[in-house]
């Protein structure tokens, strides 16, 4: 812990991801992204250009000692090893999701930030999605009675990108780039323990690693939560569908408001049934518009600038950490059942 | 097997459903519905207003020679009982589904069917559905090349009907009453075994029987086909959802034509990222509208009237009998292999 005002980051891989953590960052006084180093000569060119100060080796930046803190957005399978040699160069490390590949990696990386005292923290930035803040608070308010269904899907159809997220050794695959953000927002919604899982994956585009998966997380109160993430869905389901006793709640896509209906009042006695082509139907016929009320739940405000405050709030002694250790633990464990799940072809039990 | 112009038929039940049939068959000249028998005393004066012969019992019914075919639309537990002790009275049945309640029951009246040289066939009436016979002909097409998963729901919000459908004891609950119809269809649809079977279910408004189910078949291939029924719905998802490798399909609800989207190119090169409020996603982005085709399928038509038709023309010796006994059996086993995976909370082999 220190209290200065302001924590210099040096960034380790400026892809994709390296390189957006600035933008992410703006207007957030209490960190300042200084410096760079990526393997590729044209993105230190490009990280140059953008005024970070770049470095011809991990261990050169790591040295130097106007650095408090190392991003580290490289492949995945890298991130543990820059971790630990990050902390015991006596820098504090933000790292990318997924954490690590696996939960005993991870575990070392914990005991590397214990024993060195330096934070590890990870950039589960997706619990500042709106959307996600929008159906937790539905969730939280009861809107819908006592909830005993949640699904949570993303849908693209792109296939994985074809970098080095569709290699095995790289920690590439949909479970661990997407399933990490939608498993760790299940795990902040509900509060209970996850009792079974049961996944399987898909690998429509990709034989190498999962394109996709399903899972169905069974908490302890019987809450089922399903995941879905798929790219090979040319038209998407909704975003968010939650079930309640007495009613439901949809967000059909990203930055789009929630829709409740509830049910108010039981007469229904003059019900008029579904008729298809082949049959008629009163179980599945529409309720009548007086017997139910709908709302819209306006999307609510999320602020990812919080992620880097937090950061420097912590370091300053101010603040708890947001992202905590335990909890991207379980998610990387809850990962690791997701797996074990879709080989075995079976229910496994969690917690 | 006779070649009798037109079969006479006999209610037993003339409840909603059993009331329904004559509608159902109106203008079908090979059939006429002339009798019926109902323990209820409203049910036989309405059924005696409406023109029909109304008996004072079941054995009554089953002595008139008047009669060749017997219709039993009664509880699903009860069934069995009638439909064999009618074939022992020289009697063809059209049963309802689900014809019974376990496989160990179907067995004894296939028995009877065998033994009496009497038909035995159900009313699986969806099979005519034009939701389903649309979506069968996007995948019997390859309109979506290779077909990885299928997904057929029906969702309501008015818990389970208040008769003896909430009642463990006549064969009560959805997997019965819904789940019947819907497993039909999938195994029409992909003519594949099924290796696994996993399911949960749910007890939202009623603890006796389930009031919804959700399942997941593997077949041989592969493809997963998720069923899911549900009567707390109040906001519904679709009725039909089907990926393939290169497209997918989508039939929002009973009486709708699909929607196909279908990719064409692979050029993706300037891909614009979905910003979120937390971050940004060029895996999920939509594709742009030159990558991709859509077109609409119109409902396919389909003609209830070909159940009670093909009846008459199968006792004549003129057609193969549609609703297939070795089908129906097929249904019961995996409505079966549902409840135990169900109460196990594990996967079931299948086939």
């Amino acid at each position: 812990m220190s209290d200065k005002k302001v924590y210099n980051i040096g960034i380790i891989g400026y892809g994709g991801m390296g390189s957006y953590h600035p933008e992410l960052a703006k207007g957030v006084e209490e960190v300042k992204f200084v410096g760079s180093y990526d393997i590729k000569e044209e993105r230190q060119k490009l990280a140059c250009e953008r005024g970070l100060k770049t470095y011809d080796s991990l261990d050169d930046l790591l040295a130097d000692e106007i650095i408090d803190i190392v991003l580290i957005a490289t492949p995945n399978d890298v991130h543990k090893e820059i971790a630990i040699k990050a902390m015991e160069a006596g820098k504090h490390v933000v790292c990318e999701k997924p954490v690590t590949v696996s939960s005993a990696d991870l575990q070392d990386m914990i005991d590397a930030s214990e024993r060195t005292g330096k934070l590890l923290v990870v950039h589960q930035n997706r619990r500042w999605d709106e959307d996600f803040l929008t159906i937790k608070k539905i969730y939280d308010e009861k809107m819908l009675g006592e909830v005993f269904a949640i699904e949570s899907r993303v849908h693209g159809s792109r296939g994985i990108p074809g970098d080095w997220r569709q290699e095995k050794e790289h920690g590439g695959g949909m479970v661990l780039d997407w399933g990490v953000h939608i498993l760790d927002q299940a795990l902040l919604m509900v509060n209970e323990k996850v009792k079974k899982v049961y996944a399987t994956l898909t690998h429509v585009t990709n034989q190498l690693v999962d394109d996709g998966f399903r899972a169905e997380l069974t908490f302890e109160s019987g809450l089922k939560y399903i995941l879905e993430v798929g790219t090979s869905n040319f038209i998407t389901l909704p975003r968010w569908y939650m079930l309640g006793n007495n009613g439901t709640a949809i967000i059909e896509n990203w930055g789009m408001d929630a829709r409740v209906v509830c049910a108010r009042g039981k007469s229904e006695e003059d019900i008029v049934p579904v008729r298809t082509a082949a049959g008629l139907t009163k179980t599945m016929a529409p309720r009548r518009d007086d017997t139910i009320s709908e709302t819209v739940v306006p999307l609510v405000h999320g602020n990812i600038k919080e992620f880097y405050k937090n950061v420097a709030a912590y370091l300053s002694g101010k603040e708890e950490i947001i992202v905590k250790l335990p909890q991207v633990m379980r998610v990387m464990k809850l990962m690791e059942a997701i797996f074990e799940s879709a080989e075995k072809q079976q229910v496994v039990d969690f917690e």
